[in-house]
C-alpha cells in the first residue's frame, strides 16, 4: 500500500475529484485551514463522471475513495458534485472516517441565501426559486431538489445541465471570452426568466467561470459555490473531532492522477490559485486492486 | 467469453470507439457492404480517450479489442481517431486478424485531394498545405502529419485540437446553432488563412457539422471524413481475403457499452443514421480481465 510520508505532519485530509476541478475544494479548504496537510485525487483516466451512470460513478468513487484510505486520511472529501449527487449516500457506512461531500453544504447555503433575499430589501420581484447549473448526471439525479426539499419544502429547485463549461474552461477560455459569453447567455437565459434569488455553481468548475455568470444574472441572483460552504462544514467537523491541525500555515498539498500528470500541473494553477508540483502517477487498475 | 450468436451469419466485422462517434463508421461500412454482420463496442464508460495519455489510449484499446476477439470477428475497425493515432501500430502484430484504423485511410485520401487541387484548375491559390481538425491527444501524437510525410513528404499538415465539438454534437447541436457557428469560426480562422486544400476532420464524431464546417471554409477546401474512407479500406481488404459477405442487404448490428446504455441508444441515430436497439451493457472489469 501507499504510504503518504505525511505521519510528521498527522494524518490529512483526503480530497478526491474525477479530475481538476475538485481543487477549488483543497483552494477554499487551504484559506481556512491554512495548516492542513492535503491529499487529493484526480481520476483523471475516467474523467469526466458528469456523462456517466450511477453504478458507473459509485463504483469509481468507492474505488477513489478505498485507494485514499489507504494514505490514513482524518476525513474524506469527495470533491466532485457528480460524485456527491451519484455515490455518497451509499458509501458513508462503509469508512471508519466522515465523508463530507460538496452537495449538501452548496444546497444548504443556497436555502440561507434564498431565505435571506425573500425576507430583506432586496429581491422582492424574486420566485423562492434556486437555480442550478451543473452535469448531466448531477441534475439527471435529482440530488440537489431533494437536499434542498429536506431543508425547506416550500423552495423549488431549477437545472439545467450545462455540458460545454468544463471543456470550455480546460481549454483555458477566460470569462470575457465571446463563445463563454455567448454559450452562457443561452444556459442561464432561464434562470433569469424565472426570477431565482440564488443559482448554485454544481460543477466544482464553476467558480472559474463566477465572473460570467454574475454578469448574465446580474446582482440580485446569490452565486452559490459549494466549494467554500464545503471547506466551511470540513474545519466545523474536524473542529467538533478536536482533529484541528494547530499550524496557523505551510499545510503540504500532494496530488495523484490516474492519468496525464503533465497536464493536471499544466492546469492546475487555474484551479488551486498556486502551482502544484508534479502529481504521482496511479492507474485506474491499480485503484480497481483496492476493492476486496 | 461472450458468444455473438451471430455464426449463422458468417463472422463479423468488429468495430471499437471510445463513445458514440464510431457509429459514422459503422454508417459508412453499411453503405458499401449492406449484407456485412458488424459488431460494434463503445467504451463509455472511460470516454473520451481525447484528453487522455499514450499509455492509457493504448492500454483501453488493447483491452476492448481483445474483449472483441471473443466474439470471433474476420477484422477489427478502430473507429476512433485517437485510438488509431495513439495505440494502432503497437497493436497490430497482437492480434490474429487485420486491425484497421480510420488515421492512414484519412491521411491518404487528404494527399489524394491536396494533389488533385493542385494539379487541377481550381484552388490555384491554396497552398500545398492540409488541414487537420482532432482531440487534443490526436495533435499531440503527431500521427496524421507523419502519416501525410510517408506519403508525400513536400505536403506539410497544420492541426489544431478541437475540444468543444464533440460535447457540443453530444448535446444535440445542429449545424446552424449559433454557438456551433461561432466556435468554428474560430477554430477554423486559421485554415481559411493559411489556405489549405483540404481539412481531415480528424475525429468520427465531425461528420456531423460537416455542413457547418463546410459553410466556414468554402467550397474549394475538400473535407475529408475518414469514415468513407476507412469504410473503402474495409470492403479491399475483404475482398483480397476472400471474407466479404455475399448477402446484399440485411447485415446486423450489436452494439456493446460499458455504461450508459440508454444515453448510447438515445443519441445514436443521429451518427448512425437509423436507430438501434438497447446496446449490451459490459464493464471495464470485464474488458480488463480479459487481459492475460
Amino acid at each position: 500500500m501507499v504510504t503518504n510520508g505525511l505521519l510528521s505532519e498527522g494524518p490529512p485530509i483526503a480530497l478526491f475529484d474525477s479530475g481538476l476541478g475538485g481543487l477549488t475544494v483543497a483552494r477554499a479548504l487551504r484559506q481556512v485551514l491554512p495548516g492542513e496537510p492535503l491529499v487529493y485525487l484526480g481520476d483523471t483516466a475516467r474523467l469526466p463522471y458528469g456523462t456517466k451512470s450511477p453504478a458507473t460513478v459509485h463504483r469509481f468513487t468507492r474505488q477513489c475513495l478505498r485507494f485514499l484510505m489507504g494514505l490514513s486520511p482524518k476525513m474524506l472529501v469527495v470533491a466532485c458534485n457528480t460524485a456527491s449527487a451519484l455515490a455518497l449516500e451509499a458509501l458513508h457506512a462503509e469508512f471508519p472516517v466522515p465523508v463530507i461531500g460538496v452537495l449538501k453544504p452548496g444546497a444548504a447555503a443556497a436555502v440561507q441565501a434564498v431565505r435571506r433575499r425573500l425576507g430583506g430589501g432586496v429581491g422582492q420581484n424574486l420566485a423562492p426559486r434556486i437555480g442550478l447549473i451543473a452535469t448531466e448526471a448531477t441534475i439527471s439525479s435529482n440530488a440537489y431538489p431533494q437536499a434542498v426539499r429536506q431543508l425547506d419544502p416550500t423552495l423549488h429547485v431549477v437545472g439545467r445541465a450545462c455540458p460545454l463549461l468544463v471543456p470550455m474552461i480546460e481549454e483555458g477560455r477566460a470569462n470575457d471570452d465571446p463563445v463563454v459569453k455567448l454559450v452562457l447567455a443561452e444556459y442561464l437565459q432561464p434562470f433569469v426568466d424565472l426570477k431565482v434569488g440564488a443559482l448554485i455553481l454544481g460543477c466544482t468548475h464553476y467558480p472559474i467561470l463566477r465572473g460570467a455568470v454574475a454578469a448574465q444574472l446580474g446582482p440580485e441572483v446569490e452565486l452559490i459555490d459549494s466549494a467554500q460552504q464545503t471547506a466551511l462544514v470540513v474545519r466545523e467537523r474536524l473542529g467538533t473531532m478536536r482533529a484541528l491541525d494547530p499550524r496557523p500555515a505551510g499545510g503540504s498539498l500532494t496530488c495523484y492522477v490516474t492519468d496525464q500528470g503533465q497536464r493536471f500541473e499544466r492546469l492546475a494553477g487555474q484551479f488551486l490559485g498556486q502551482s502544484v508540483g508534479q502529481p504521482i502517477g496511479v492507474t485506474p487498475e491499480m485503484l480497481e486492486a483496492v476493492e476486496d
